[in-house]
Protein backbone atom coordinates (compact mmCIF):
# COMPACT_ATOMS: atom_id res chain seq x y z
CA UNK A 1 0.00 0.00 0.00
CA UNK A 2 1.33 3.74 -1.02
CA UNK A 3 1.00 6.53 1.37
CA UNK A 4 0.84 9.56 -0.94
CA UNK A 5 1.24 13.35 0.24
CA UNK A 6 -0.85 16.18 -1.72
CA UNK A 7 -1.38 19.58 -1.03
CA UNK A 8 -4.28 21.23 -2.25
CA UNK A 9 -5.47 24.75 -2.77
CA UNK A 10 -9.13 25.81 -2.81
CA UNK A 11 -11.50 28.22 -2.97
CA UNK A 12 -14.07 27.23 -0.44
CA UNK A 13 -16.44 29.88 -1.65
CA UNK A 14 -19.12 26.93 -3.17
CA UNK A 15 -18.66 24.64 -0.47
CA UNK A 16 -20.28 22.43 2.70
CA UNK A 17 -16.50 23.02 4.06
CA UNK A 18 -14.09 20.50 3.24
CA UNK A 19 -15.01 17.35 5.00
CA UNK A 20 -17.86 14.84 3.38
CA UNK A 21 -21.62 15.50 4.22
CA UNK A 22 -24.16 13.83 2.22
CA UNK A 23 -26.03 15.52 -0.35
CA UNK A 24 -23.88 18.75 -0.80
CA UNK A 25 -20.32 20.09 -2.36
CA UNK A 26 -17.54 19.65 -0.40
CA UNK A 27 -13.65 19.29 -1.20
CA UNK A 28 -13.06 15.98 0.68
CA UNK A 29 -16.10 14.67 -1.91
CA UNK A 30 -14.59 15.90 -5.10
CA UNK A 31 -10.84 14.97 -3.83
CA UNK A 32 -11.96 11.12 -3.50
CA UNK A 33 -14.44 11.06 -6.65
CA UNK A 34 -11.67 12.55 -8.56
CA UNK A 35 -8.84 9.96 -7.21
CA UNK A 36 -11.25 7.27 -7.23
CA UNK A 37 -11.20 8.19 -11.19
CA UNK A 38 -7.23 8.29 -11.31
CA UNK A 39 -6.40 5.66 -9.37
CA UNK A 40 -9.39 3.08 -10.24
CA UNK A 41 -10.52 2.31 -7.14
CA UNK A 42 -12.17 3.54 -3.72
CA UNK A 43 -9.95 6.10 -2.06
CA UNK A 44 -10.40 8.17 0.89
CA UNK A 45 -9.07 11.21 1.69
CA UNK A 46 -7.88 12.27 5.17
CA UNK A 47 -7.02 16.15 5.65
CA UNK A 48 -5.14 17.99 8.16
CA UNK A 49 -8.45 19.60 9.44
CA UNK A 50 -12.02 20.54 8.34
CA UNK A 51 -12.12 23.90 6.98
CA UNK A 52 -15.72 25.52 7.49
CA UNK A 53 -17.85 26.03 4.64
CA UNK A 54 -16.68 29.23 2.81
CA UNK A 55 -13.44 29.01 4.21
CA UNK A 56 -10.12 28.97 1.73
CA UNK A 57 -6.79 26.98 1.44
CA UNK A 58 -3.63 27.39 -0.10
CA UNK A 59 -1.50 24.80 1.66
CA UNK A 60 -3.84 22.20 2.81
CA UNK A 61 -2.53 18.84 3.02
CA UNK A 62 -4.47 15.02 2.50
CA UNK A 63 -3.20 12.02 2.79
CA UNK A 64 -4.37 9.11 0.62
CA UNK A 65 -3.28 5.54 0.56
CA UNK A 66 -3.67 3.27 -2.35
CA UNK A 67 -3.04 0.01 -4.35
CA UNK A 68 -2.89 2.84 -7.67
CA UNK A 69 0.72 2.70 -10.07
CA UNK A 70 0.21 6.13 -10.70
CA UNK A 71 3.45 7.42 -10.86
CA UNK A 72 3.30 10.01 -8.19
CA UNK A 73 5.29 13.20 -10.39
CA UNK A 74 2.15 12.33 -12.83
CA UNK A 75 -0.55 12.67 -10.02
CA UNK A 76 -0.88 16.46 -9.54
CA UNK A 77 -1.64 17.12 -13.06
CA UNK A 78 -3.97 14.56 -13.88
CA UNK A 79 -5.55 15.04 -10.42
CA UNK A 80 -6.07 18.91 -12.25
CA UNK A 81 -7.21 17.66 -15.34
CA UNK A 82 -10.61 16.52 -13.33
CA UNK A 83 -11.08 18.89 -10.96
CA UNK A 84 -13.42 21.76 -10.84
CA UNK A 85 -11.75 24.96 -10.84
CA UNK A 86 -12.21 25.75 -7.40
CA UNK A 87 -9.93 22.84 -6.27
CA UNK A 88 -6.12 22.73 -7.34
CA UNK A 89 -3.37 19.85 -6.54
CA UNK A 90 0.12 21.67 -6.23
CA UNK A 91 2.07 18.51 -5.74
CA UNK A 92 2.50 15.14 -4.28
CA UNK A 93 4.55 12.88 -2.51
CA UNK A 94 5.45 9.83 -1.74
CA UNK A 95 5.32 9.64 2.40
CA UNK A 96 6.25 6.92 4.83
CA UNK A 97 3.44 4.49 6.07
CA UNK A 98 3.36 6.32 9.48
CA UNK A 99 2.08 9.74 7.37
CA UNK A 100 -1.15 10.70 8.48
CA UNK A 101 -2.23 14.40 7.11
CA UNK A 102 -4.15 15.16 10.50
CA UNK A 103 -2.15 13.65 12.88
CA UNK A 104 1.42 13.99 11.92
CA UNK A 105 0.59 17.81 11.63
CA UNK A 106 2.74 19.79 14.21
CA UNK A 107 1.45 23.31 13.30
CA UNK A 108 -1.08 25.06 10.75
CA UNK A 109 -0.97 28.36 9.84
CA UNK A 110 -3.84 30.79 8.57
CA UNK A 111 -4.64 34.02 7.95
CA UNK A 112 -7.47 36.81 7.89
CA UNK A 113 -8.09 39.14 5.48
CA UNK A 114 -9.98 42.21 6.42
CA UNK A 115 -10.42 44.77 3.73
CA UNK A 116 -10.11 48.36 5.68
CA UNK A 117 -11.73 50.91 3.88
CA UNK A 118 -15.21 52.98 2.91
CA UNK A 119 -16.26 51.18 -0.09
CA UNK A 120 -16.78 47.41 -0.93
CA UNK A 121 -14.81 45.84 -3.30
CA UNK A 122 -15.86 43.98 -6.40
CA UNK A 123 -12.42 42.60 -6.92
CA UNK A 124 -11.53 41.32 -3.35
CA UNK A 125 -14.76 41.13 -1.42
CA UNK A 126 -13.97 36.94 -2.17
CA UNK A 127 -11.42 37.08 -0.67
CA UNK A 128 -11.99 39.54 2.31
CA UNK A 129 -13.78 40.38 5.42
CA UNK A 130 -14.96 44.57 4.38
CA UNK A 131 -15.01 46.37 7.21
CA UNK A 132 -15.84 50.10 6.95
CA UNK A 133 -14.09 51.83 9.82
CA UNK A 134 -11.04 52.25 10.46
CA UNK A 135 -9.37 49.44 12.60
CA UNK A 136 -6.71 50.81 15.62
CA UNK A 137 -4.00 48.08 14.42
CA UNK A 138 -2.05 48.64 17.62
CA UNK A 139 -4.69 47.78 20.09
CA UNK A 140 -5.22 44.82 18.13
CA UNK A 141 -1.89 43.71 17.98
CA UNK A 142 -1.52 44.75 21.77
CA UNK A 143 -4.21 42.31 22.70
CA UNK A 144 -3.85 39.56 20.25
CA UNK A 145 -0.28 39.10 22.32
CA UNK A 146 -2.67 37.85 25.11
CA UNK A 147 -4.10 34.79 23.51
CA UNK A 148 0.52 33.70 23.02
CA UNK A 149 0.88 29.58 24.65
CA UNK A 150 -0.71 27.06 26.07
CA UNK A 151 -4.38 27.97 26.88
CA UNK A 152 -8.12 26.64 27.16
CA UNK A 153 -9.53 28.49 24.56
CA UNK A 154 -13.00 27.13 25.14
CA UNK A 155 -13.93 31.60 24.72
CA UNK A 156 -12.88 31.47 21.62
CA UNK A 157 -14.61 28.00 20.14
CA UNK A 158 -18.26 27.45 18.30
CA UNK A 159 -20.38 26.93 20.96
CA UNK A 160 -21.54 23.57 19.22
CA UNK A 161 -17.87 22.20 19.63
CA UNK A 162 -17.30 18.44 20.49
CA UNK A 163 -13.53 18.16 20.10
CA UNK A 164 -12.31 16.77 23.06
CA UNK A 165 -9.91 18.86 25.42
CA UNK A 166 -10.30 22.74 24.62
CA UNK A 167 -6.52 23.10 25.18
CA UNK A 168 -4.56 24.55 22.35
CA UNK A 169 -0.65 26.05 21.96
CA UNK A 170 -0.88 29.03 20.23
CA UNK A 171 2.28 29.49 18.88
CA UNK A 172 2.30 32.89 16.78
CA UNK A 173 -0.37 35.44 16.03
CA UNK A 174 0.30 39.17 14.14
CA UNK A 175 -1.67 41.68 13.46
CA UNK A 176 -0.34 44.01 10.54
CA UNK A 177 -1.68 46.51 7.99
CA UNK A 178 -0.53 45.70 4.75
CA UNK A 179 -2.20 48.86 2.41
CA UNK A 180 -5.70 48.43 2.58
CA UNK A 181 -5.69 45.01 4.28
CA UNK A 182 -5.23 44.04 8.02
CA UNK A 183 -4.10 41.01 7.94
CA UNK A 184 -4.03 38.65 11.14
CA UNK A 185 -2.29 35.65 11.01
CA UNK A 186 -1.94 32.19 13.70
CA UNK A 187 0.05 29.78 13.89
CA UNK A 188 -0.79 26.96 16.66
CA UNK A 189 -0.45 22.96 17.17
CA UNK A 190 -4.26 22.68 16.05
CA UNK A 191 -7.22 24.83 15.94
CA UNK A 192 -10.40 24.75 18.08
CA UNK A 193 -13.71 24.82 15.56
CA UNK A 194 -13.90 28.41 14.69
CA UNK A 195 -11.38 29.80 16.59
CA UNK A 196 -9.20 31.43 14.19
CA UNK A 197 -12.63 33.49 13.65
CA UNK A 198 -13.74 33.78 16.88
CA UNK A 199 -10.46 35.32 18.23
CA UNK A 200 -10.28 37.83 14.81
CA UNK A 201 -13.71 38.65 15.56
CA UNK A 202 -13.06 39.48 18.87
CA UNK A 203 -10.04 41.59 17.75
CA UNK A 204 -12.18 43.57 15.25
CA UNK A 205 -14.17 44.72 18.12
CA UNK A 206 -10.87 45.81 19.66
CA UNK A 207 -9.94 47.63 16.44
CA UNK A 208 -13.01 49.74 16.63
CA UNK A 209 -12.87 50.07 20.40
CA UNK A 210 -16.15 48.54 21.63
CA UNK A 211 -13.67 46.84 23.72
CA UNK A 212 -11.02 48.04 25.32
CA UNK A 213 -7.47 46.25 24.45
CA UNK A 214 -6.77 44.50 27.96
CA UNK A 215 -9.88 42.82 28.31
CA UNK A 216 -8.73 40.13 25.80
CA UNK A 217 -6.90 38.39 28.87
CA UNK A 218 -10.28 38.52 31.14
CA UNK A 219 -12.03 36.96 27.76
CA UNK A 220 -9.37 33.94 27.26
CA UNK A 221 -9.54 33.33 31.29
CA UNK A 222 -13.77 32.88 31.07
CA UNK A 223 -13.54 29.61 29.00
CA UNK A 224 -16.70 30.97 27.88
CA UNK A 225 -17.83 31.57 24.50
CA UNK A 226 -20.40 34.13 25.68
CA UNK A 227 -18.24 36.72 26.68
CA UNK A 228 -15.45 36.87 23.60
CA UNK A 229 -17.08 38.75 20.06
CA UNK A 230 -18.75 37.98 17.31
CA UNK A 231 -17.42 35.01 14.43
CA UNK A 232 -15.93 36.79 11.90
CA UNK A 233 -17.26 35.45 8.41
CA UNK A 234 -15.59 32.50 6.73
CA UNK A 235 -14.76 34.14 3.25
CA UNK A 236 -12.09 36.31 4.79
CA UNK A 237 -10.49 33.01 5.89
CA UNK A 238 -7.51 30.81 4.59
CA UNK A 239 -5.32 27.91 5.68
CA UNK A 240 -2.00 28.73 4.50
CA UNK A 241 0.39 25.88 5.50
CA UNK A 242 0.70 22.70 7.04
CA UNK A 243 3.84 22.13 9.23
CA UNK A 244 4.88 18.32 9.92
CA UNK B 1 -26.55 70.31 -14.71
CA UNK B 2 -23.91 68.58 -12.65
CA UNK B 3 -21.04 66.92 -14.08
CA UNK B 4 -20.16 64.08 -11.43
CA UNK B 5 -16.82 61.51 -11.53
CA UNK B 6 -16.91 57.98 -9.86
CA UNK B 7 -13.72 55.84 -10.18
CA UNK B 8 -15.33 52.23 -10.60
CA UNK B 9 -13.94 48.57 -9.48
CA UNK B 10 -15.53 45.69 -11.17
CA UNK B 11 -14.86 42.47 -11.80
CA UNK B 12 -15.60 41.43 -15.25
CA UNK B 13 -15.71 37.98 -15.29
CA UNK B 14 -19.53 37.61 -15.74
CA UNK B 15 -19.91 40.35 -17.90
CA UNK B 16 -19.41 41.33 -22.02
CA UNK B 17 -16.93 44.13 -21.61
CA UNK B 18 -17.39 47.66 -20.10
CA UNK B 19 -19.93 49.35 -22.80
CA UNK B 20 -23.53 48.79 -23.44
CA UNK B 21 -24.69 45.70 -25.74
CA UNK B 22 -28.40 45.14 -26.15
CA UNK B 23 -29.63 41.90 -23.82
CA UNK B 24 -26.16 40.94 -22.51
CA UNK B 25 -25.18 41.74 -18.77
CA UNK B 26 -22.26 44.85 -19.79
CA UNK B 27 -20.89 47.35 -16.53
CA UNK B 28 -22.30 50.43 -18.39
CA UNK B 29 -25.66 48.94 -18.09
CA UNK B 30 -25.39 47.99 -14.97
CA UNK B 31 -24.09 51.23 -13.49
CA UNK B 32 -26.54 53.36 -15.39
CA UNK B 33 -29.67 51.36 -14.09
CA UNK B 34 -28.44 51.75 -10.59
CA UNK B 35 -27.72 55.47 -11.23
CA UNK B 36 -31.19 55.85 -12.78
CA UNK B 37 -32.72 55.07 -9.54
CA UNK B 38 -31.13 56.69 -7.15
CA UNK B 39 -30.72 60.24 -9.29
CA UNK B 40 -34.33 59.48 -10.75
CA UNK B 41 -34.03 60.43 -14.51
CA UNK B 42 -32.17 58.69 -17.24
CA UNK B 43 -28.50 58.40 -16.83
CA UNK B 44 -26.09 58.04 -19.47
CA UNK B 45 -22.25 56.76 -18.40
CA UNK B 46 -19.17 57.62 -20.13
CA UNK B 47 -16.67 55.58 -19.27
CA UNK B 48 -12.52 56.16 -19.89
CA UNK B 49 -12.51 53.05 -22.20
CA UNK B 50 -14.07 49.97 -23.13
CA UNK B 51 -12.89 47.13 -21.46
CA UNK B 52 -12.78 43.68 -23.34
CA UNK B 53 -15.59 40.95 -22.02
CA UNK B 54 -13.60 39.54 -18.90
CA UNK B 55 -11.21 42.27 -18.33
CA UNK B 56 -11.18 43.52 -14.35
CA UNK B 57 -11.04 47.44 -13.42
CA UNK B 58 -9.63 48.44 -10.17
CA UNK B 59 -9.67 52.24 -11.12
CA UNK B 60 -12.06 52.78 -14.24
CA UNK B 61 -13.42 56.12 -14.33
CA UNK B 62 -16.69 57.32 -15.37
CA UNK B 63 -18.04 60.60 -15.27
CA UNK B 64 -22.18 61.39 -15.84
CA UNK B 65 -24.70 64.94 -16.01
CA UNK B 66 -27.06 65.21 -14.12
CA UNK B 67 -29.85 67.08 -12.37
CA UNK B 68 -30.58 64.95 -9.66
CA UNK B 69 -29.77 66.51 -6.03
CA UNK B 70 -28.00 63.76 -4.11
CA UNK B 71 -24.68 65.05 -1.91
CA UNK B 72 -21.82 63.90 -3.99
CA UNK B 73 -20.45 62.14 -0.69
CA UNK B 74 -23.27 60.06 -0.74
CA UNK B 75 -23.68 58.94 -4.09
CA UNK B 76 -20.88 55.83 -4.13
CA UNK B 77 -22.35 54.27 -1.04
CA UNK B 78 -25.84 54.61 -2.17
CA UNK B 79 -24.70 53.26 -5.91
CA UNK B 80 -22.82 50.28 -3.63
CA UNK B 81 -26.15 49.39 -1.96
CA UNK B 82 -27.75 48.89 -5.21
CA UNK B 83 -24.61 47.56 -7.30
CA UNK B 84 -24.20 43.44 -7.29
CA UNK B 85 -21.07 42.16 -5.73
CA UNK B 86 -18.98 42.68 -8.74
CA UNK B 87 -18.77 46.08 -9.39
CA UNK B 88 -18.38 48.80 -6.59
CA UNK B 89 -17.88 52.88 -7.19
CA UNK B 90 -14.90 53.88 -5.05
CA UNK B 91 -15.39 57.65 -4.34
CA UNK B 92 -17.70 60.16 -6.43
CA UNK B 93 -16.67 63.96 -6.96
CA UNK B 94 -17.61 67.04 -8.81
CA UNK B 95 -16.12 67.65 -11.79
CA UNK B 96 -16.29 71.05 -13.95
CA UNK B 97 -18.45 70.99 -16.52
CA UNK B 98 -15.41 70.49 -19.28
CA UNK B 99 -14.50 67.25 -17.96
CA UNK B 100 -15.29 63.90 -19.94
CA UNK B 101 -13.78 60.65 -18.39
CA UNK B 102 -12.71 59.56 -21.52
CA UNK B 103 -11.52 62.72 -23.57
CA UNK B 104 -9.91 64.55 -20.67
CA UNK B 105 -7.91 61.50 -19.73
CA UNK B 106 -4.00 61.95 -20.16
CA UNK B 107 -2.75 58.05 -19.89
CA UNK B 108 -4.27 54.84 -18.85
CA UNK B 109 -2.36 52.09 -16.56
CA UNK B 110 -2.83 48.48 -17.49
CA UNK B 111 -1.78 45.66 -15.27
CA UNK B 112 -1.30 41.94 -16.77
CA UNK B 113 -1.53 39.49 -14.30
CA UNK B 114 0.61 36.03 -15.32
CA UNK B 115 0.88 33.48 -12.86
CA UNK B 116 3.66 31.51 -14.00
CA UNK B 117 3.96 28.17 -11.67
CA UNK B 118 3.60 24.04 -12.52
CA UNK B 119 0.01 23.59 -10.71
CA UNK B 120 -2.81 25.99 -11.49
CA UNK B 121 -4.91 28.04 -8.76
CA UNK B 122 -8.17 27.54 -7.36
CA UNK B 123 -7.26 30.91 -6.01
CA UNK B 124 -5.89 33.18 -8.45
CA UNK B 125 -7.27 31.35 -11.69
CA UNK B 126 -10.15 34.45 -11.65
CA UNK B 127 -7.54 36.75 -12.02
CA UNK B 128 -4.24 35.55 -13.66
CA UNK B 129 -3.60 33.79 -16.64
CA UNK B 130 -1.92 30.76 -15.89
CA UNK B 131 1.59 29.92 -18.23
CA UNK B 132 3.19 26.74 -16.78
CA UNK B 133 6.29 26.61 -18.61
CA UNK B 134 9.17 29.15 -16.79
CA UNK B 135 9.20 32.73 -18.62
CA UNK B 136 12.48 34.52 -19.03
CA UNK B 137 11.86 37.78 -17.59
CA UNK B 138 14.47 39.08 -18.70
CA UNK B 139 14.17 38.35 -22.26
CA UNK B 140 10.41 39.51 -22.37
CA UNK B 141 11.75 43.12 -20.60
CA UNK B 142 14.33 43.72 -23.33
CA UNK B 143 11.89 43.22 -25.69
CA UNK B 144 9.29 45.12 -23.79
CA UNK B 145 11.53 48.42 -24.04
CA UNK B 146 11.77 48.09 -27.69
CA UNK B 147 7.79 49.50 -27.50
CA UNK B 148 8.40 52.33 -25.72
CA UNK B 149 7.47 56.00 -27.38
CA UNK B 150 5.11 57.28 -30.35
CA UNK B 151 4.91 54.25 -33.06
CA UNK B 152 1.59 52.57 -34.99
CA UNK B 153 0.88 49.84 -32.89
CA UNK B 154 -1.47 47.94 -35.64
CA UNK B 155 0.51 45.03 -35.16
CA UNK B 156 -0.92 44.68 -31.84
CA UNK B 157 -4.48 45.74 -32.02
CA UNK B 158 -7.40 43.46 -32.82
CA UNK B 159 -7.85 42.69 -36.30
CA UNK B 160 -11.80 44.04 -36.68
CA UNK B 161 -10.26 47.35 -34.91
CA UNK B 162 -11.60 50.43 -36.38
CA UNK B 163 -10.80 53.35 -34.41
CA UNK B 164 -9.60 55.96 -36.74
CA UNK B 165 -5.72 56.30 -35.90
CA UNK B 166 -3.39 53.53 -35.15
CA UNK B 167 -0.90 55.77 -33.16
CA UNK B 168 -0.32 55.95 -29.68
CA UNK B 169 2.07 56.99 -27.20
CA UNK B 170 3.16 54.14 -24.85
CA UNK B 171 5.35 55.77 -21.74
CA UNK B 172 5.86 53.00 -19.68
CA UNK B 173 6.48 49.17 -20.14
CA UNK B 174 7.72 46.76 -16.70
CA UNK B 175 7.77 43.59 -16.74
CA UNK B 176 8.68 41.99 -13.08
CA UNK B 177 8.67 38.63 -11.39
CA UNK B 178 6.73 38.71 -8.15
CA UNK B 179 7.13 35.27 -6.10
CA UNK B 180 5.16 33.00 -8.70
CA UNK B 181 3.51 35.96 -10.62
CA UNK B 182 4.98 37.47 -13.64
CA UNK B 183 3.44 41.36 -13.84
CA UNK B 184 3.17 43.00 -16.81
CA UNK B 185 2.10 47.06 -16.48
CA UNK B 186 1.70 49.43 -19.15
CA UNK B 187 0.57 53.20 -19.39
CA UNK B 188 -0.08 54.97 -22.80
CA UNK B 189 -1.79 57.94 -23.83
CA UNK B 190 -4.57 55.28 -25.06
CA UNK B 191 -4.50 52.01 -26.07
CA UNK B 192 -6.06 49.99 -29.10
CA UNK B 193 -8.54 47.72 -29.33
CA UNK B 194 -6.87 44.56 -27.34
CA UNK B 195 -3.24 46.14 -27.58
CA UNK B 196 -2.33 45.16 -23.72
CA UNK B 197 -2.92 41.40 -24.65
CA UNK B 198 -1.84 41.20 -27.88
CA UNK B 199 1.80 42.76 -26.64
CA UNK B 200 1.21 40.04 -23.70
CA UNK B 201 0.83 37.08 -25.68
CA UNK B 202 3.61 38.55 -28.02
CA UNK B 203 6.00 39.07 -24.71
CA UNK B 204 4.62 35.59 -23.50
CA UNK B 205 5.97 33.61 -26.33
CA UNK B 206 9.23 35.45 -26.19
CA UNK B 207 9.59 34.64 -22.57
CA UNK B 208 9.01 30.99 -24.10
CA UNK B 209 12.08 30.78 -26.34
CA UNK B 210 9.36 30.58 -28.95
CA UNK B 211 10.78 34.03 -30.76
CA UNK B 212 13.91 35.80 -30.01
CA UNK B 213 13.93 38.82 -27.91
CA UNK B 214 14.82 40.86 -31.19
CA UNK B 215 11.68 40.12 -33.43
CA UNK B 216 9.63 43.12 -31.02
CA UNK B 217 11.22 45.52 -33.45
CA UNK B 218 10.37 43.90 -36.55
CA UNK B 219 7.15 42.85 -35.63
CA UNK B 220 6.27 46.64 -33.96
CA UNK B 221 7.67 47.76 -38.31
CA UNK B 222 5.62 45.46 -39.67
CA UNK B 223 2.09 47.10 -38.41
CA UNK B 224 0.62 43.71 -39.24
CA UNK B 225 -1.86 42.00 -37.06
CA UNK B 226 -0.39 38.64 -37.82
CA UNK B 227 2.67 38.70 -37.53
CA UNK B 228 2.59 39.24 -33.61
CA UNK B 229 1.83 36.21 -31.34
CA UNK B 230 -1.54 35.13 -29.81
CA UNK B 231 -3.76 37.27 -27.96
CA UNK B 232 -3.53 36.79 -24.37
CA UNK B 233 -6.73 35.75 -22.36
CA UNK B 234 -8.94 38.77 -21.10
CA UNK B 235 -8.94 37.90 -17.48
CA UNK B 236 -5.34 38.39 -16.28
CA UNK B 237 -5.95 42.18 -17.35
CA UNK B 238 -6.63 45.08 -15.11
CA UNK B 239 -7.24 48.69 -15.33
CA UNK B 240 -5.74 50.22 -12.92
CA UNK B 241 -5.86 53.61 -13.20
CA UNK B 242 -6.64 56.92 -15.39
CA UNK B 243 -4.59 59.59 -15.24
CA UNK B 244 -6.76 63.61 -15.61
Amino acid sequence: MRNIKVVVEYDGTDYFGFQYQPKVPTIQAELEKVLARILKEKVVVYGSGRTDAGVHAEGQVINIRTTGTIPVDRLAVAMNTLLPVSISALRAEEVDESFHARYSAVSRLYRYDILNRDAKSALQGRYSWHVRHPLDVDAMRMSAQMLLGVHDFSSFAAADRDDGSPVRDLMQIDVRRCGEHVLVTMRANAFLRSMVRVIVGTLVEIGLGLRPPSQMADILRAADRKVAGKTAPPHGLCLVEVEY
